[in-house]
């Protein structure tokens, strides 16, 4: 099935917040930064060395993510200043490409006779984020300059690693590229772009002269350990990982490739199942950013990247579009509405790069001090990074989400996500007014689709589901409700009961064990002990059957969950029975996880002990 | 009041056992070791740059600590053999000491113009323990020879440090010698020797050239932040502080300084209620081998050497002597049974220097594999250590453990632990009949205390106490029971109930929150994964009310407890609703903690969940 792209939905509610605020603070905050550390002045071409602002070798995929996050946004909200930044920088791109195409502002200042030499220096990387970003803008504007420069830079890629192999690897050491290529294809539906796809995704894990071109030492840190197909499990850097398993999933959609295909479902499989925190986020673990072994998910020392998330969810959804099953938009809501956006701020000026599930500063502090511990710690955002890739990230993907609601092809359309909109396309129409993510409610009312089939997602966290009224009966496939449309204008009335749950992790998962996790619909809530009188978070526990109060918060645009908490009273002894043990009572108030550390320093739990 | 001498007491029972074991296993394999690694070779003075077995600043002390452990051992059960090694010994100390009286190896042979010029090179350290040997072998045989040597040792320190102050510092690094001179007062009567004690615990942490002569930068690494009285928190390096501690109260207790007895009280009070693990164990980081901060207790990371325990028992011992008040008793006896038993294997010939709570090899792995983690973890007991205090110190200490039973004055003989055993002193005699530390009866058999009172610690953990089978009925001061005997030959019988029992920890102690451990009398339990079918021993939880069974199991000589655990059952799913986590039943083995590590490798846990 095809994708419905954002540019034919109309945001509202939530999202449509969440969309003014990318484009009010998000972007214009971004590119401030990008100026102030001279990424947008590398574009020049200038820097020669002694100069400040060495330009790094990810500084193009930078500025093309932020390019595409404008493309999405004016493609919705037209904005001739922000346009004309990118047709600036367009200009710039034309004016510094070499002649036979190469485009890369690193190996053309600082290392230039460097060029196609070392799998590991993003080069290909960032070709694929400014490729993706030339789609993104050709499809907002029309303009075809900056995609005509990027198929000559393909065009140049393909002669250095497939006509002429004067490339010194076969395959990219962080994978984009491939995803990037499928879009061009589809864009100019140039066949070409399509075998170049396949060539990287191919020839993965299989050649020698990759081996040999590389700066780190773990096979699987790039997913070049085995050939794609043979792939088992998710592992090594995991926004690399999410980023090939993309363009494996694109490629085995337009060439129909079962067996392909199957290797993605495995990977996905062995995330979902056994490597995702509950915040839908992965790779947890800072050594080499990457994926750790089945259900070794620590909460406080979680890496859990912000661009990861948003990989897993790009994954997640073109899955889904393949072969609609529930759990690839469970997967993927998961994602979006708990470690995605905990990467923004709720101003949006501010951005988290890894998302702890546990801040304990004390315990930190002790640990550093007694116990030579190495992690690290941050509390609160930051306006930049120096690796900055989440901030540009989560301003395309923000900008874009509309692109997650529906698939369709000639007979079905297919509704994954809950985002009040309205749609129009191949002469349908679906307005979809729902409180989503705070209630269950969700109203479609849907034109132009009499004898079409209408599936609707029954969110995994839901146990009982109405259709106007009454308990819903229809076929369900896959975690889908299929409708049979036999109106020309229908109203499609669902309910999804949204209760307050606690949930557990599998007993392998240590640092769960005991514990449960307080979520609401798609949301994980939190507690912060900022806003809980400063009560030590590791000495409450909760019943397993809470009854929770709702208390709605504008600033977050969601419900805080206000519920009765045990405390473990001090005591002036060490040790004594347990019968003797005392606790107290206490209201406490949680949030979702997505708007923690906004309140200040604070630490900050998901999982709460049982007792 | 004045402790009964080990020598005047013939052990039976549970310590005769442990006794015979360190006789046969223990001290021959510690001479072994310390043969094979140069330790005794050094005493010949032959060692020369480039030779192995260069010797270390403070092999003086091992020897010593052993050639101690020796005297006790011959005293109760003479050995031409053993005695013979320490005359042979005591023979190359006189014919290589130097002429001013000077005795240490490392300042003669390695370094020698580099005596009493650094205070962290444990030179007084090891003249502390060579005079604590030399008393031990001079009560044990007569044989004046080593006192002899180390009185005119002592001399030449007094010279160096007081009468004509050639010593670059003032008091040492690593505090010892301050307990040495009170026994070697005690042994001679002469004064000289108070007063040198008086002087290094009177001048400690005032003395600039103190802080001038250290490696190590922390100021209470070595308790000289501030005068000794003005101490307030047990800090620093754990063994240092004992040594210290018990040094301070002995001079209390020679000079009767209340101000300096109180000081030792408030250390004490700060270990007993915040700083100490339910085993007995102290020093919880392995920064500095030192006690981190009130209620730092880490399970996994304790560092917990077996020698602080040692000094902790050793420092109780002197307190409960000054003023019987059953917490020091509680205290020596928590570390007795349970951290310092542990130091030592069953068979008596393989060592713990560091005795963790809990060891969880897989997270381990986890966390030095992706976490970067330094921690070190030891499984198992070894032979020998580089740094190799505690196995003389355990041989030393066993060997002597009869001076922990009874302290007596003109008119009252106070017992403090519960040992099967005869002791003959001041024409009194008192056969302790018991099964401690596995049962609770205790039959005293009195005669010549006719008039006298005699007063029985009631255990901390008991809460129920019967007296020749009715509820005891006696005045009971600060924790002791205070019997009138009123026969030539009395006897009685006492029984402290002893019940399984679950103890929980303040919930300021981190790790042990919403946890339990399992006692009975003075022994803490433990669960090993490999006596229970290697079930993950972090996915199991108990219930507050347990029913168990006893197995008594010969090779411990103790008994195991039977108890029904819960466990977590595996699931296929990451996350579910906690009402359809489910759980299993199993019948679990648990063993006293200083029986672990005796069956080969296993995870081990002391504190378990509840739910």
């Amino acid at each position: 099935m095809k994708q419905v792209p954002f540019s034919n939905i109309k945001l509202d509610g939530f999202w449509k917040k969440r969309f003014d605020i990318n484009k009010e603070i998000t972007i214009p905050t971004i590119y401030n930064r990008f100026t102030e550390t001279g990424r947008f002045e590398a574009f020049k071409f200038n820097w020669k060395e002694g100069m400040p602002n060495k330009p790094h070798i990810f500084w193009d995929s930078d500025i093309a993510k932020w390019m595409e996050a404008v493309a999405y946004t004016i493609q919705l909200n037209p904005d001739k200043e922000l346009e004309k930044i990118v047709d600036e920088t367009v200009d710039l791109i034309e004016k510094n490409q070499c002649e036979d195409g190469y485009f890369n502002v690193y190996f053309t200042v600082v290392e230039p006779d460097k060029r196609f030499t070392n799998r590991d220096m993003h080069e290909l990387y960032c070709a694929g984020h400014l490729t993706e970003a030339a789609v993104a803008y050709f499809n907002a504007t029309g303009k075809d300059k900056f995609l005509n420069l990027m198929c000559k830079y393909m065009d140049c890629i393909e002669k250095a690693f497939i006509t002429e192999k004067t490339a010194r690897f076969s395959t990219p050491g962080h994978e984009e590229i491939e995803l990037a290529l499928i879009r061009l294809y589809r864009c100019t539906k140039d066949k070409k772009y399509l075998e170049m796809c396949r060539f990287f995704i191919e020839n993965r894990g299989k050649c020698k002269n990759d081996n040999d071109c590389r700066n780190w030492t773990g096979m699987n840190y790039d997913q070049s350990d085995a050939p794609v197909r043979e792939l088992k499990e998710a592992s090594g850097h995991s926004v690399r990982a999410m980023y090939l398993y993309c363009g494996m999933a694109d490629l085995a959609a337009e060439t129909d490739d079962k067996s392909l295909f199957d290797a993605c479902e495995r990977l996905f499989d062995n995330i979902y199942f056994r490597r995702m925190y509950v915040t839908g986020g992965i790779g947890s673990t800072s050594f080499g950013e990457a994926f750790a072994e089945d259900y070794v998910l620590p909460n406080d020392l979680a890496y859990s990247e912000t661009c990861a998330s948003i990989g897993l969810a790009l994954f997640a959804a073109r899955m889904g579009a393949i072969v609609p099953d529930s759990k690839y938009a469970d997967a993927a809501e998961l994602a979006i509405y708990n470690c995605i956006l905990s990467g923004v701020s709720l101003k949006g000026n501010s951005f988290f790069y890894v998302n702890p599930l546990e801040i304990n500063m004390n315990r930190h502090r002790i640990m550093k001090e007694y116990y030579s511990s190495r992690e690290n710690l941050l509390t609160h955002r930051l306006e930049v990074f120096d690796c900055s890739c989440c901030p540009p990230n989560l301003a395309r993907f923000i900008a874009s989400i509309g692109n997650f609601i529906y698939t369709c092809d000639e007979n079905t359309v297919i509704c994954h996500h809950f985002i009040e909109s309205e749609a129009e396309f191949d002469n349908i129409r679906i307005k979809q007014q729902t409180g989503y993510p705070n209630r269950g409610d969700v109203r479609f009312s849907i034109s132009g689709m009499k004898g079409k089939k209408f599936g609707v997602r029954i969110p995994g966290w839901c146990t009982y589901v109405s259709l106007n009224g009454k308990i819903l009966d229809a076929p369900i496939i896959k975690g889908y409700a299929y409708i049979d449309i036999s109106e020309e204008n229908q109203v499609l009335d669902f309910y999804f009961e949204m209760k307050t749950r606690l949930i557990c992790a599998n007993p392998k998962v240590e640092d769960d064990i005991g514990k449960v996790c307080i979520c609401r619909g798609p949301l994980v809530y939190c507690i912060e002990s900022s806003l809980n009188g400063d009560i030590p978070l590791n000495s409450i526990f909760v019943d397993k059957e809470i009854k929770p109060g709702l208390e709605f918060d504008e600033e977050i645009n969601a419900y805080r969950i206000i519920t009765k908490a045990h405390i473990y009273s001090d005591e002036s002894k060490l040790y004594y029975d347990v019968k003797d043990r005392k606790t107290s009572e206490k209201e406490v108030t949680l949030l979702p996880y997505y708007a923690f550390a906004n309140h200040g320093d604070s630490d900050m739990k998901i999982w709460l002990r049982t007792e």
